[in-house]
């Protein structure tokens, strides 16, 4: 079955100038990089009945989560997507009403559906199964630009935080449908400089205080301001929690948190890149930590509320 | 845990100035490229009961191997490690009489070392828990030397075959501790200009088929010279199966099969890289196919026995 799979994989994607060796070898290998060329890489994998469930879902619709939210990553560093290399652990009996093939090319679809729109191509790809649950793990590569890659740790007292769209009650669905914003936070880094900027996977109130800490100073945030997606007034009306709480806490949002220069911003607000609602949430100070400034004007400690990955790093 | 988690990562590696940014950001940036470099890179994941038994063996040991086969991809391709990224998956309750984070710090430990002897910066992980077993899936970044990748499909009739120690067995315990031919790889390629290569990973006669199709040609191998590891040897005194058929058919060897051109290969086997056992086995034939000449030199139809994984790619 090997063959047939990989010669699918292969005709599935067209030829790319940058694959020099595509799929079929033992490493795939990319054309002559140019002079001075930066690389980034990062590496995030999905599992079922905690990032999806896999009887409630489409093998298409993992496939997509487990690009998009690597695509995110690329996204906050403003760099623009080179290929990705695909791990899958299937279930030996398959999933979602497909044997363990039919899982297999369902979520290459799903995955190759965000990848061609995004411009990555598919550079490695391994598939087992085994008497466990799903997992998929992906790796992206991609090129910094020319403005080189935004970090976490630029920010400085007197930025603007910024935040690409609304938070929060992601996981009643939108969860899965990562619109990872690539094209979006390389047009914004080209044209302003930005400082930093964070993808916002583990909720907005812990996203930041990473931001701060990679930066040394401090974010307050101005809780009137954060844009609140209807899914978290949703949400609140069963959680017994309030729509900002959602905002702030959620995560999985695969929004950008972006410490943008003050002199930019009212022209990033004016002319946002195409599609992009971008709201101007808080700033960053001199004082280490996470503020909240509330509608009334007083500063107080916000508690650092989110989701705590086992331990993960790019 | 998370910070600490990076952090203890972090302190893990020497700083290394092939890394622009590390751990603890979105991606990690690696420095300018030098004008026409090529990257090469592949994906290879690991699993419990599949690759590995978590209670039969140590964390350090499930990551030496998590690494060291996709080490020994690179080393096929003749390529230059650079960097790896690594997701674990890990089992709630830990395992190996560890808990989840002993796992993971072990399975890690199991990676830095091998990593640091091949020279392999650490650019990225994931580390999730579920209610599921172990799996280990890593992607490995390598640098094509001055000669160029050495691939699959580069075999002409007319080549001898060699390969770089002896095969079977492994499964008895082997397997676990590869020993990815990564810098021996490099330096025959530099000194022999070798035609094709391909890691033994899923058994020498299937892996030799791969080659033989890759390249448009056949392959012939000589039973009698293939070199049979003593453990196929122990392994055929309980399996009812030859100590040949296992040195054809077991895998995991993590060996590689060169295609030499032959006049090379005289220089080759009387000034081997040090440590290395290289052994002429056969060479490549115009007629299409596996064949196996015994030791009458009468010529016959190999089955191209082996292991065939789902559908694995690079």
């Amino acid at each position: 079955m090997e063959r047939d799979f990989v010669a699918w994989l292969t005709r599935r994607q067209s030829p790319d100038p940058r694959l020099a060796a595509g799929l079929g070898d033992d490493a795939a290998v990319f054309s002559p990089f140019a002079s001075g060329a930066r690389l980034v890489a990062a590496v995030d994998a999905i599992t079922d009945r905690v990032d999806f469930h896999i009887d409630a879902t489409t093998p298409e619709a993992v496939g997509h989560k487990a690009l998009g939210v690597n695509l995110s990553d690329l996204a906050a560093m403003a760099a623009a997507p080179l290929a990705y290399l695909a791990a899958l652990v299937l279930p030996r009996d398959g999933g979602a009403g497909h044997d363990a093939a039919g899982l297999a090319r369902g979520i290459h679809e799903g995955m190759a559906r965000l990848a061609q729109r995004h411009g990555a191509v598919l550079a490695g790809g391994d598939t087992n199964t085994w008497d466990g649950p799903l997992a998929v793990s992906v790796t992206v590569l991609g090129l910094v630009g020319a403005r080189g890659p935004l970090r976490r740790c630029g920010a400085l007292p007197g930025d603007v935080l910024l935040v690409t769209g609304p938070l929060g009650g992601s996981l009643s669905g939108r969860h899965l449908a990562v619109a990872p914003r690539v094209s979006e936070m390389q047009e914004l880094h080209g044209r302003h400089a930005l400082h930093a900027a964070i993808d916002l996977s583990d909720g907005l109130a812990l996203d930041a205080s990473r931001l701060a800490e990679a930066s040394g100073c401090g974010v307050e945030l101005d809780l009137a301001a954060i844009p609140v997606h209807d899914d978290a007034r949703a949400m609140a009306q069963k959680s017994g929690r309030s729509p900002l709480q959602h905002a702030l806490g959620d995560g999985e949002d695969f929004e950008i948190l972006i410490a943008a220069p003050a002199d930019q911003v009212a022209a990033i607000l004016s002319a946002p890149p195409s599609g992009l609602r971008i709201a101007a949430i808080g700033r960053c100070v001199p004082e280490a930590g996470l503020w909240q400034r509330d509608a009334q004007g007083n500063r107080s400690p916000l508690p650092a509320t989110g989701y705590e990955h086992q331990g993960r790093t790019p």
